[in-house]
């Protein structure tokens, strides 16, 4: 690496310090410029006019740069991107081979670096990946359902995204990780000190088999607002979004709308309809068009390549009697089940003639499905209908 | 009524006595020809060429006559319409006043008479009816839907049609009755003896509130494949289809195809994942694109006439912090919840200048959201955020 591409890393990890993630007038000017002119235009207060993106009017660009400029105050003196790297914590910025190219898709809202923990590849890790996101007040139900579908994911070598919330995005990490699956947690806070801090030990367990990432530099604390920025990342990162219970106000709802806005897969589980934890996931599959799922492979059918994943219809057990004719089934049908009845009987009931009903009640004594009985035949008890 | 009318009336009641309902033979029959003519074809054997529907070929139609010549034998010797009025049951026919005129979507499958037991108006209820259907091993979770749903469905002046069967059928019509609304039970036995006889106290309060319907006569007990049949009369008949409940191999699920064939607004409610009995539910949904609906209101907005019930977005409670405009909410969010700080610590962390951050901290403490403490400005407890 250069000492230019050096100086260019630095000024990244200076932006994400100064920059709110998300920040499309940041994103407009490091499309003309580099990084460490942005990061001189907002110490002097001022950027040159050439390098004012056509776009964008110089006054509302000055107006940014000040923004930012308050931040100067409280950015580290030196950031040692080595040390950090000695910590287990490395930058990763577009153009290197673990950027996740996919965040093209957000434009100048796309992140400009990305600090990265843990010993999976980011870019290798989302290539295969669904995010599984929730509401932190799950119940056992999603909690349930979260770590069975993790899991299921992780088995078949999908990768797991989820916030490292409380709740479902608990669980999903859980049931990856117990799989040997690679799993992901987008935070909204820095890497060092992940959130929430109840949740230490499974992130020491992401570290190790996947990774947490993060827009926001180390030792930044997140912010509400900070989670709903975050959200599009999840979205973005992945090949689909399901939201596993969700109330009307849960923050997973963001994430499911900018799945929709980004034209990814979108899908949601449902629940009883008498738990209002499930009623943000019965929203969006009547307003958004979520589409229902139900386990693992109902996800892999949608976020599949064409024809990985064959969809399989379900269906319930199939009994002796589907195999039937319908004239069969139909002379079956009039058998009394008990009494009995005669061939006349039940060929006038069946509505087919004799000649019909003794060759089919024949059929039907040989499958087993009728039996003889004092007044001629009857329904055969032990036999599965 | 006329002699002719009566003999024709006659006719068709003895046809429900010979011809399983949904033959579309004998729908076109009878589109060329009165009733009368062809009872009389079924006892000789054989029609009139002149009478020959031309797009049936004449062989199929003498081997149709010969296989509904079958029942001739079972059919009782006099048929005597007002004895059956005495009763309490009535023969509906195509053209009378309370015949179903939506059943003309069935072709020449749609029935041919209606047995009718009941103080309500079989047209008139229908109206403004949903059919809400489901599995009979409903759980307990599927009965209280069906009977809440049913119950606002009648208090709103809709009809609910089911099939008198255990389980959810049986829920859904005890909502209806509990809030005075009519209730439709569409049977696959003879009204004079609806299935299943445990329903029978239900059967009552029906007849006395709504109406028992069945294309079969009085007498006949019900065949497994005339429940099938029965179905598509379920969704004929209605504005809409719900299915509460239903495994994969649930006899409502042919319901939901009858509703889905016909172009009727077909809605499943979901349930656990966990659950096989709302297993066929999620099935529809994902497969047959059936309306994920909650409750009775999701309902009406389906089958509802444009603009009559608004869709009306669920939303979960509104919050005092929802009202602040995005700067402030950002600084908000840059106040430490107990320790406190300064404003200029908080607008380094907001990234605002101090100009900003001091406005919106007052507007902040006049809205009662944060207090000043010995380090600046905390957040104020008890304020629901």
């Amino acid at each position: 690496m250069t000492q230019g591409d050096e100086r260019q890393r630095l000024a990244r990890a200076s932006l994400t310090h100064l920059v709110e993630p998300g920040d499309s007038m940041l994103g407009a000017l490091l499309r003309h410029n580099e990084p460490a002119t942005v990061l001189a235009a907002i110490t002097a207060g001022r950027l040159p006019a050439s390098a004012n993106p056509p776009e964008r009017d110089a006054g509302s660009v000055t107006r940014a740069l000040s923004r930012w400029a308050a931040r100067l105050a409280a950015m580290p003196a030196e950031l040692d991107l080595a040390a950090w790297r000695r910590r287990g914590i490395r930058l990763i910025c577009p153009g290197d081979q673990e950027w996740p190219t996919q965040l093209a898709v957000l434009g100048d809202g796309a992140p400009y670096a990305l600090w990265v923990r843990g010993s999976a590849d980011l870019r290798y890790g989302c290539l295969r990946s669904v995010s599984i996101v929730g509401s932190r007040a799950a119940t056992p139900y999603g909690s349930h359902v979260a770590t069975e579908m993790a899991a299921a994911l992780g088995e078949r070598g999908w990768t797991v995204v989820s916030g490292g919330a409380f709740g479902i995005d608990g669980s999903a990490h859980r049931g990856a990780l117990a799989t040997d699956g690679a799993t992901i947690a987008v935070l909204a806070s820095g890497v060092d000190c992940p959130y929430p801090a109840g949740h230490a030990q499974l992130f020491d367990a992401i570290v190790a088999q996947g990774v947490l990432v993060s827009e926001w530099p180390p030792g930044r604390h997140p912010t509400r607002q900070g989670f709903l920025v975050r959200n599009r990342l999840i979205a973005a990162l992945t090949r689909g979004t399901v939201v596993i219970e969700a109330g009307l106000r849960s923050g997973a709802l963001s994430t499911a709308r900018h799945a929709r806005d980004l034209c990814r897969p979108l899908m949601a589980v449902p629940g009883p309809v008498t738990s209002q934890a499930s009623a943000g996931c019965h929203e969006i599959m009547r307003h958004w068009c979520a589409v229902c799922v139900t386990d693992a492979k109902d996800v892999l059918e949608h976020v599949g390549l064409a024809g990985e994943y064959l969809p399989g219809r379900r269906v319930g057990p199939v009994l002796p009697r589907d195999a039937l004719d319908p004239e069969t089934s139909g002379v079956l049908d009039a058998v009394p089940a008990r009494t009995g009845a005669g061939p006349a009987t039940i060929a006038a009931s069946a509505g087919v003639s004799l000649d019909t009903a003794i060759r089919c009640l024949g059929a039907l004594a040989a499958g087993g499905f009728i039996e003889r009985c004092e007044r001629g035949w009857r329904i055969k008890k032990h036999k599965a209908q």
